[in-house]
Parts: structure tokens; sequence; C-alpha cells
């Protein structure tokens, strides 16, 4: 296997890259990783979203998911239509880079009536609207909702003691430390999990977990670059991920680019490579986890589960605090929710199937508790995780300061 | 391909279908299954393999399996090349499919040299010459070198008692009587079968094991439609079987035709249904069958059979006495075939991941018999298998006299 694989798109792509401004690089930089990022390749890390420019000429800069890996293309969006659009149509995709995206929007929507006014309780009006058009474009996704609150209580905190533009200069602040934190709350949970991965081993990973769906290194895979960094010649086998195939057109993508040996598998050798000693370990993020711990995460996780605990392998979720709703005792209460029937009858467009079959589509699954072996966050790891457990982490924890 | 002429659209096709004999109707009604063909829509069963006309003017008629489900062409075939081409390129699959098209094409091959000459000793070198060629076709298909050396017996036991165009009539008559058995094979393991599937419950199977595999209503499928017929209102979970998608492309189409409810899956959700109750048995066939009960199929087989054991289901593998090889001792002397990666990367053509990523495609993998709930065979079931329940049923069992 090459290294380092070049942009598919070289000239295009490149030339875009080089103008989108790049604040992961310094943040890894300060991580306890010693490596720098031009000798581990994650100079090459693909990022999902950022913001280009100052305050009055921002932009959201996305990288269209949609046409990996195929092309890799910037998009520039401006306006919070667009924005909006974006994130319905997976052109950005990830619950914490959605959240980080509407956090920038909301910042975009409102510099236009900042200019115009004086008082900050103008913009009240303003920033209701753009609040419920970014959280309703994808009501599922957890983030989105926890992101734009966070720049509501900035917001409410500033409207009196700031001029309109100020204010705006705050929000922009506040989104690029949701950013920032996010970046952070990754590198901490790659360090931590890293220790769990085998020396040589086999890694399989689902779906994807990486720098497009998170602001930084992202959580699974975050683990999979750090324990490649510090030189553990792990092989990683990227399961493919039907329906909408993340794995193959993200994760085989991201890790090529960074340098990590990957294979990339269909959803259903898993068990074969498993049975034939080539996977030591199996480490997932995850959409939500549960009071008791159980984990929902993309359709096909809790098998793999299944199957790791018949092969004795241990089973690991990597995913930061805000990904734990506490409010729900088990994953049971969950709601699955059931997408189209032609993501599975007709995947990019090609019909595979009869045209009218029926099709079952739930786009993600519950896996107990009981066969977790740790779930790995920023705060620690929790070992064999159960209702006990998870309430301890939770409650040492602390979420940042407002200022 | 060259060579293969081609049937093309819907129409053309189905007026093609009406001159084609139909053996395998009258077959069904011979079966203790009381409904008529009509009734259940069996009539509507596609067929992958026919012989069509007579000795002199006959021809191999195909449905070209690649262009299913979009389009049901079928080609008829006239020379020995052409079948080779079509086997190669998979316009005929299924092992028992392609031995019955290899006998015939023994018979293609043979004619036009009988016609020129009076001794069948005359023939030799054209038979081996035409078994060499069929043989290699698909070097993994067990059926195929059993099929064809059936036929090079027929061959030997006449070449002094007969003509060389009344050799060409009897190697006619034993390739029909091939076809013909497969059909009956499949009843049988049919009627056996049915009887294990649960009344008003969900079957998950796997890949393609129907009409278009075999000579008659296949094994799996077989029981599946042989239940449906019997009134047991069971719906069926195809997995759509990546890479190669025949649960999608041929299993979804041939139980829609047949009136039995289907719904379609990616493999990754069969543990997500299991868990939610939605699955109480998973039926599947078999390419080989070892020794002690342990049984290679397509790929993603062994996880459902652990995903099964998981949650309490009985696993079910249906296959023909031919399927057993008890030369192995266990499936892990079988040679597991990788295939080319551009299966997984681009299926139809259509390309999902970065193009040169390095990819697994194992085409099959071994269930160990621990986890076979049963055997399903025309000669009966065999309950929790392992070596000395194999070694019975396969002692009891005769193969057809030779006439």
């Amino acid at each position: 296997m090459p290294k380092v694989k070049k942009s598919l798109a070289p000239k295009r792509a490149a030339s875009a890259r080089v103008s989108v401004k790049r604040p992961l690089r310094e943040k890894i930089s300060v991580n306890k990783v010693s490596r720098s990022a031009a000798q581990t390749g994650l100079n090459e890390m693909l990022r999902g979203v950022d913001w280009r420019g100052q305050l009055y000429d921002g932009q959201v800069v996305l990288l269209d998911q949609t046409q990996l890996p195929q092309k890799v293309v910037y998009r520039n969006v401006s306006d919070i239509e667009s924005l909006r659009s974006a994130i319905i149509s997976l052109v950005v995709r990830g619950a914490p880079a959605i959240g980080i995206a509407s956090a920038y929007g909301i910042v975009l929507y409102l510099v236009p009536f900042a200019v115009k006014a004086k008082k900050a309780t103008a913009l009240e009006k303003p920033f209701k609207h753009a609040f419920e058009r970014l959280v309703s474009s994808r009501p599922t996704a957890v983030n989105l909702r926890w992101a734009l609150e966070r720049m509501r209580d900035c917001f409410e905190r500033h409207t009196t003691d700031l001029t309109a533009i100020e204010l705006c200069a705050r929000l922009l602040m506040e989104a690029k430390r949701i950013h920032r934190e996010d970046a952070e709350l990754c590198a901490r949970i790659a360090e931590n999990g890293m220790a769990l991965l085998p020396v040589g081993g086999g890694v399989l990973t689902h779906c994807n977990t990486g720098a497009l769906a998170t602001g930084g290194v992202g959580t699974a895979i975050g683990c999979i670059l750090y324990a490649h960094q510090a030189g553990k010649q792990i092989a990683v086998f990227a399961d493919e991920t039907r329906p909408l195939l993340q794995g193959a057109r993200l994760t085989a993508l991201e890790l090529q680019r960074a340098g990590v040996p990957v294979t990339l598998i269909c959803d259903n050798m898993a068990a074969h490579l498993m049975q034939r000693g080539r996977i030591q370990a199996v480490m997932v993020g995850a959409d939500r986890i549960t009071a008791n711990g159980d984990a929902a995460n993309k359709i096909g996780t809790y098998g793999l589960a299944v199957l790791a605990k018949h092969h004795g392998l241990p089973f690991y979720v990597a995913a930061p605090y805000s990904t734990f709703d506490l409010s729900l005792k088990d994953g049971m209460d969950i709601e699955i929710e059931e997408r189209h029937a032609d993501e599975v009858r007709a995947p990019q467009g090609t019909v595979f199937a009869p045209a009218d079959v029926q099709v079952a589509n739930p786009a993600f699954d519950v896996t107990p508790a009981n066969l977790i072996t740790a779930i790995i966050t920023e705060r620690g790891i929790i070992h064999r995780p159960n209702a006990k457990s998870v309430a301890k982490l939770m409650a040492n924890g602390h979420s940042s300061p407002a200022i």
C-alpha cells in the first residue's frame, strides 16, 4: 500500500484546500502525540467543516461528502438556506460536524442585520429565525440542537452588554470554540482509546467516525489514527456500511490519506475474518448512549458486537460526553429511524433490485451494554459499562464554563 | 459476448419462453403439494436453463442473470464456446444449473461431428475437447464436474453398441435426465424442509438458491416456496448478499413472482431484525458440505449462523447429496476463493470506494456443524449434524442406477 494518497481530483481540490484555514493542525500539535502531522500523514486529513475569512466576509467551507471519494470538492456557503440544504442533502454529515456548521450558520445569518443595527436586541428576531431553520434540518442529530442551544445561551448572556456587531463577533468566537472543543474532545478520546488497540493486530471499524464527521480527528477513527501514529502497526478493516456506504466512501478514503493500512470489506465478511483470526478488536462510534450503557449506532453495529462476543474479541465504543442521553433508561427506548427504500434498492442511483420490492431500512441499531467491552470518552474509559459506572463518569465530568 | 444470439426485451422474451419446453411445471404437479402452479404463482417461476428443439436443431436456452432484475432476456446458445463464455460471465450461475447447462453443451458440440461420422468412436476426441472446455469454465463448481463425469460415463458405456448419432441421442437423454433429476431432488428437499419452517413467522435467507440456480424449485427457496404453498404464511427477509447482490437481484425477484411476501434488507440488518423478534428461522443453501457437517456457502452465511445461535433461532441448510464432499474431514480444509476487488469497490460498474483501496473479497465462508440446527437433503433431515450422522445418511442413500 502506498503511504499517502493524493486527492483524486488533484489540481482543483489542492488549490481549494490551500485557501482554507487549518486550525486543526495546530490543535493536533498540542496533543501528547509526539510525531508531527507531516510525519504521520495527518496533514492530509480531510476536514468536513471550517470557517473562512473574518466576521464581515466570513463563509462556512464544507467538503462535499456526497461527491467523495471520486471528487474532493469544497463548497463555500454564505447564507443560511444553502447551509440548511447542505445539511439535509448530506453534503455535511456526522452529528458533531453538523453542530459546528450550524453554529457558524447563526453568525452568517446575523452579520447583515448587525451592520444595519446598533442594539443587539435588534438581532433577537433574526436569531430565532436562524435557530429554527437550522435545528429543523436534521431533527435526530443530538449535537445539532446542543450546539445551537449553546449559541443561544451565549446570545442571551450578551444582548444587553454588547452592540449588535460586537455580539456577532462574540458569537463567532463561541462557534469557533465549539469547533475547537470538539477537536479537543476527539484528541482526548483518541489518547484514551489508542491504549486499548492491539499492537500489530487487525481492527474492524464500521461507518465513518473520522475528521469528516467531527471537528477533529474523529472518535473511533481518532483512536485508530493515534494508535497508528504511536507505531502500533495496526491493520484496519473498514466495513463498507450499507446502505449509504460511509465506510467505502469516507472511512477508506480518510485512512488511506492518513497512511493507515486499510482493507475495505463488505459488511457480511466480518464474521469470516474473525473466524480466520484476522481481527483482534472492533472499534466503533455511537449516536446515542443511554443511562445503562446501551449504545445506538449505525445499522450493522449490533451484529458486529454479537460476532465479537462469539469470537472472544473486545468490542469498543468511542464517543464524547454529549452522546450520552441519561434521560433514557435503556436502548429499547430509542426509536429506530426507518429511511427510504431506494437507499437499499438503488444505492447511488444504480438500481440493484426489483424497483417495487418491499424493503426494511432501519438507519441504526442498539447494542446492549453487556456486549460492550468498554466505552471510551474524553473523561476516561468505562469498562463493562452499566447504569452505575455510566452515572459515575457523567457525574465526575463537567462541561465548559460559560464566559 | 460473442456468438450468443440475443432475444431482447420483455415481449420477445415472453414469446421465446412460450416455445421453450417446460418440463418443470409437470414435475411440480406430481409432487405432494396439492395446489396447482397457477394458484400459487409457481407458473411465474423463472428458469435459468433449458433445452429447446430436438437433437439436430437443439439449443441451450439461458436466462441472462446478469441483466436481472431489470430485464428478462433469454439467450439461445448453440455452440460450446458461447456456452463457456456464458458460464464464466455468470449469464448462468448456481452449481446445479451450470452442471445441467454443461451436460447439454456436450450434445451441442457432438452433433455436427456425428452427422458426418458413422462410428461412435469417432466422437471420442471431440468429447474430450468439449469436456475440457466446459469443466474449466468454473473450476470450483462441484456439480459441474459431477454432471460432466456422468455424461462421460454414459458416453463410455455406449461407444461400442450405438452409432454416432444414436449416441448423441442417448447423451441428450442423459442430460435431460440430469436436469429432471435435479428438479426432483429440489422437490424432495422442499418437501422435507417445509415442515421445519414456522407458521406465520419470518424466515431469513441469503444469496440465491431458487429456480435460477437449479433445475427445479431450488433448495432453501424451494423449502420456502413449498411452505408458502402449504399456507404457512411465512414472511421472507432476503439479504441483498454483497458483493454480487444475488439476493437483491435474483431472490427478491423470484419470491415476488411466486407471490411470497418478501422484504429486501442489507446484509448488516439481520441482527437488528433478530433482536426485534422479526425473524424466527434462517434457511440457506450450501456449496459444499464436509464429512463432519461443516457447510461452505456464500460469504455472509457463517455470520448469520452465529447471529441465529445468539438469538436462539434455528439455522437450516438445504442441499442435495451431490453437495457433500466426504473426502474433506472438516470445513477448515476448504480453500476460500478470493475474487476481484472491483466486485466490492464498484458493484455493477458504479464506483463506491477509492479506486485503488485494498479489498478483501472472500467468495464464501464456512459454517461449523455445531451452529447448524439441521441439514435438509432429499434423503431426509440430519438434525444436529456431525461426522456420524452425515456418514449414516450418505450410506443409506443411493445415486441413480446406470441405464
